[in-house]
């Protein structure tokens, strides 16, 4: 168990050559540099990043701890995988990548936007409300899509959440929305952790996908 | 969908009171006060907590979310329930509850005492290792305990967490374990979002367990 099962093959998300140093002492400031590759190499670093205000910066790193584990386990999967419903209650791999898609886009129109949770216009909602809501409409309406489709759309909407972060400084993370009872940080971070929370269910459902190797958890 | 479904009865968590603020002019600093009945009135609030250093209070408030939907989503479950095994895969819920104090308690010795990962006295691998590892051995030697068995562990095993946290200060967030490739602000955050992690695995098999109600997500 290295750092724990729940982060398998962690070794292969690191590269080398990502300039971490041993001890505090050498630690000399808090920033650390992104990647213009892939952005990757700091992956297993929280905290701030080139480009953002400091605890900004330290929210996207967050933000994407958790999407590199979702893209990471579900990395080769064919259309049959991803539609692979295990029972009649489930939903598809598919439709939770379109879900987690759809939560960063209403979490965007409402924190950057402004717009009232719910409150979304109608062309968004066709577009968004089968997958943020899943369940019935989901299974549905998503399916028969290639990897390549839903990736497209977590890193659209990824691609609009980090240039609007960008613009913002560390005090709009702390600014309270009474109705939701969250501040922004609040808000996306949430957005962060719900990644995990589908990631576990897409592994679990990876592991019974007929032909799949033994379980991870 | 308020603010997603994956976050089903987030006003149960709510209680009135909390003094949140409409405007990002009303906020004065990132400190918001700690509820000391029981910490969850500025729960969906993510920034510094009192006692803390402000980055690690942050951390803290992170750790608090995540943790509180998993106590929400396992309240009032019988042993019954939390030894349900969905198939011979699966883990149980119990288990899973098991594996997350775990997960805090050697993250705890990795991090606050220094001990490379895996290297833990045989009495504790005695205690913990069947949890942490989880698939059979979990299977075999985690049944039978009540919710309140595994709701200690979880208290008793953060409780020694938080205090520790109150000793560091945001410099110690920033040290980089080169073995593992994470600072400890990412070895903690990702006790965070493992919580996660499970949380929907929770609830997927929450909703299977016979006579349970239709299946949130």
């Amino acid at each position: 168990m290295f750092p724990s099962d729940c982060l398998p093959n962690r070794r292969s998300f690191l590269k080398a050559g990502i300039g971490l140093v041993a001890s505090a002492a050498a630690i000399t400031s808090l920033a650390l540099p992104a990647n213009a590759a892939d952005g990757n190499d700091d992956s297993w670093i929280i905290g701030p990043r080139a480009g953002y205000a400091p605890q900004v910066g330290t929210l996207v790193s967050q933000l994407h701890f958790t999407r590199m584990q979702v893209e990471h386990n579900t990395k080769g999967m064919t259309t049959a995988d991803l539609d692979f419903l295990l029972d009649a209650k489930a939903n598809t791999i598919g439709a939770m990548l379109f879900h987690l898609a759809a939560v960063d886009h209403y979490y965007a129109l409402n924190s950057f936007n402004g717009m009232k949770w719910n409150s979304w216009p109608d062309e968004e909602k066709k577009k968004w409300d089968a997958a943020a809501n899943l369940g019935d409409a989901g299974r549905k309406s998503i399916k028969g899509n290639s990897l390549d489709f839903y990736l497209n759309l977590l890193h659209e909407t990824r691609e609009h959440t980090l240039a609007e972060l960008k613009k913002r400084d560390d005090k709009w993370l702390t600014v309270v929305d009474t109705e939701m009872g969250m501040n922004n940080y609040g808000k996306w971070f949430h957005v962060a952790e719900h990644e995990s929370n589908h990631d576990g269910q897409i592994k679990f459902l990876k592991s019974r996908i007929p032909g799949a190797k033994p379980a991870g958890e």
